[in-house]
């Protein structure tokens, strides 16, 4: 168990550990099983025959929309792609050294200064603010990169899905319609995953009564860690620092088996077994391995042998498997991706999640207020400092 | 309890009350007993005898400074306290009719897109960073203040205390020695209070290695909603709407024994009995009331009435007494500061906790990644949307 007592009587819960903090209807994790499901909808199924708007509809209302509602929640998506030019004038302040997580926190909290209606607002207000908030994120992301690299943003495009614009917003160019489903399925298996890190961080915060859009710079704030979201962006840089396939092994047993470093994009706090995701990326990448030019063959063929040598390891002995930031490191990398907008990718497709979680705890709210167990010194006198 | 259990086996710690979710040595709650400490000493003596200045040192080195120490720390500050012409420009470009806290929240994340060095930090920068955004928190709570009314934002003296520069950039006006004490002592106060709804949500981003002012925004977030820093602006709007103390009967009968609404500024989750820090704003009060002019009296003695109203009243017995928030309320408009800057006021002060907490967790940190528990439905079937 991870608890420990630090005297009689008293439980110490830390990293709350399979601590319950709430009941949900929105996602189970079958640990067991290794399934993952949205509303009760399998998360396999999803990944394969939905898309990631179907799943933010599905998310945001609790069930799948009828072929009429989807058309209008499409069209109301469409509609609120474009950025404000007052967003854009605060994008060009932001300045173009820093990490985008952090760009991106500043943005977002400004977007809610121009939208946010306060502490009042209802399940209806989170649609809204997340339709807003995630049809402008491509534009947002895609606008970021090119400014830092001195181009000009280009405009959203209402014929591409957001999967599709997100590409064509950053690079510039048009997908293989192959490319764009496997963003659009990463986006899907990215939306939501309980009660994690960064939407435990939206849910405290709006625990006490706060505004939406303070929830969900807390969501991004909390998934800038390298202990969370940025797994990503570190899992790409592993891949890349190898840099051959022939240098997996020394690599492996000069930085891992050696205790000198985490394997990044392997291990979670939930599972012991494969993370029920990864498989959805390995057969993506599987079925469109012939597409790959030279240079991304061989960054896709060191991460495949760096995952069989952690596989052959010490590792799984110790329930350390791949988690699915390995495997859309890889894939973002394969759609030629800058490494840059990894965790931000990862940051529009969970606001579904957050948002959904934030609608649900308001339903029933209580102050997210827990305690810390003092070890500190006691009975300490002021000396004025003058007697110092 | 506050537990309480959805099957066998399972508790759900709803609220986080009574859990605690890490050792700390930075404050100690004595509910019984009605005391708080910082770092051992007893608050009621630091509110009396110290300064903000040197609480704000005492929790970010867990010490009192040296004379020599504090000098220079007090030089550092003093170096710290003018603000950037790019936050200047962001703050101008702020919408003047939103929540002061919402703009804070903006204009601090764009603060730590300039100064952060992302998630590797020490001790020694937490300082570092804590001093600059404390030194320049008066300067950007009194510039929003004025440019919203359309003036020109003041210029920060390095010749005044930070409390004495808050009322100062705020009003535009130099204050009698007792009313920059009173601020003082309530700067004091408001300093750090163990593992709060915004400590913690700083402390969950924290906990996922993100940089320092990811942190320090949540923070920000979390202390915007009205069940929780919200509270001192809401009672002050309270004695407002109540306008005299020949009304406060009348109204507690309406809105509060008819349980309409609750009393904002009475009831804490973890005190029920007085609030420990209640009695220092009481006795400034009752010692400076010969002071006030006739419309401050009147405030005044509508809040006293109210007090003297809920006190004798079915809140009681139910264990809910007045928390600070009721009292700084009427503090600052004692001082006449706008309510604007109430809660922001606040959280100035609690930087000084957030930031003594941040730097204690990621001393032994862990993610902290609850669970929720999942009582939705199980196993629907996904249909095509076409087939819808």
């Amino acid at each position: 168990m991870n608890i420990y007592m630090a005297e009689e009587r008293v439980s110490i819960y830390r990293g709350l550990k399979n601590v319950y903090v709430a009941e949900s209807k929105i996602c189970l994790i079958d640990h067991e099983r290794g399934k993952i499901y949205y509303y009760g909808y399998d998360l396999d199924e999803l990944a394969q025959k939905s898309s990631y708007e179907e799943v933010l509809y599905l998310l945001l209302h609790g069930r799948l929309p009828t072929r009429r509602e989807f058309q209008e929640f499409l069209d109301r998506i469409r509609g609120s792609m474009r950025l404000d030019p007052e967003v854009l004038e605060v994008m060009k302040r932001v300045p173009k050294d820093i990490d985008m997580m952090e760009a991106l926190r500043t943005v977002v909290s400004y977007m809610g200064n121009l939208r946010s209606r306060g502490p009042e607002y209802t399940r209806e207000d989170v649609v809204d603010y997340t339709i807003d908030l995630v049809a402008k994120m491509p534009s947002i992301i895609g606008g970021l990169y090119r400014m830092w690299r001195g181009e000009e943003p280009l405009e959203p495009r209402e014929d591409l899905s957001l999967a599709a614009n997100l590409l064509y917003l950053i690079t510039g160019r048009e997908y293989d319609e192959r490319d764009v489903r496997g963003l659009d399925m990463s986006l899907i298996l990215y939306a939501e995953h309980g009660m994690n890190a960064s939407t435990f961080a939206a849910v405290v915060v709006a625990s006490t009564g706060s505004d939406y859009y303070s929830s969900i710079v807390a969501g991004i704030g909390a998934l800038r860690g390298p202990l969370h979201g940025y797994a990503n962006t570190g899992a790409l840089e592993q891949f890349l620092e190898i840099g051959d396939p022939s240098n997996v092994e020394r690599w492996f047993k000069e930085n891992i088996e050696s205790r000198k470093r985490r394997l990044i994009g392997f291990g979670h706090r939930l599972y012991r077994i494969h993370d029920p995701r990864a498989k959805h990326y390995r057969r993506w990448l599987e079925e469109n391995r012939e597409r790959f030019d030279e240079e991304t063959r061989r960054v896709y063929e060191t991460a495949m042998k760096l995952y069989e040598v952690a596989m052959n390891s010490f590792l799984t002995e110790k329930g350390i498997y791949p988690n699915c930031d390995y495997w859309s490191a890889l894939l973002y990398y394969v759609l030629k991706l800058p490494k840059e907008v990894y965790t931000p990718i990862f940051a529009m497709s969970r606001i579904a999640g957050w948002s959904s979680h934030i609608a649900e705890y308001r339903e029933d709210n209580i102050l997210i207020r827990p305690k810390a167990y003092y070890i500190g010194e006691r009975d300490k006198k002021y000396v004025p400092l003058d007697e110092r």
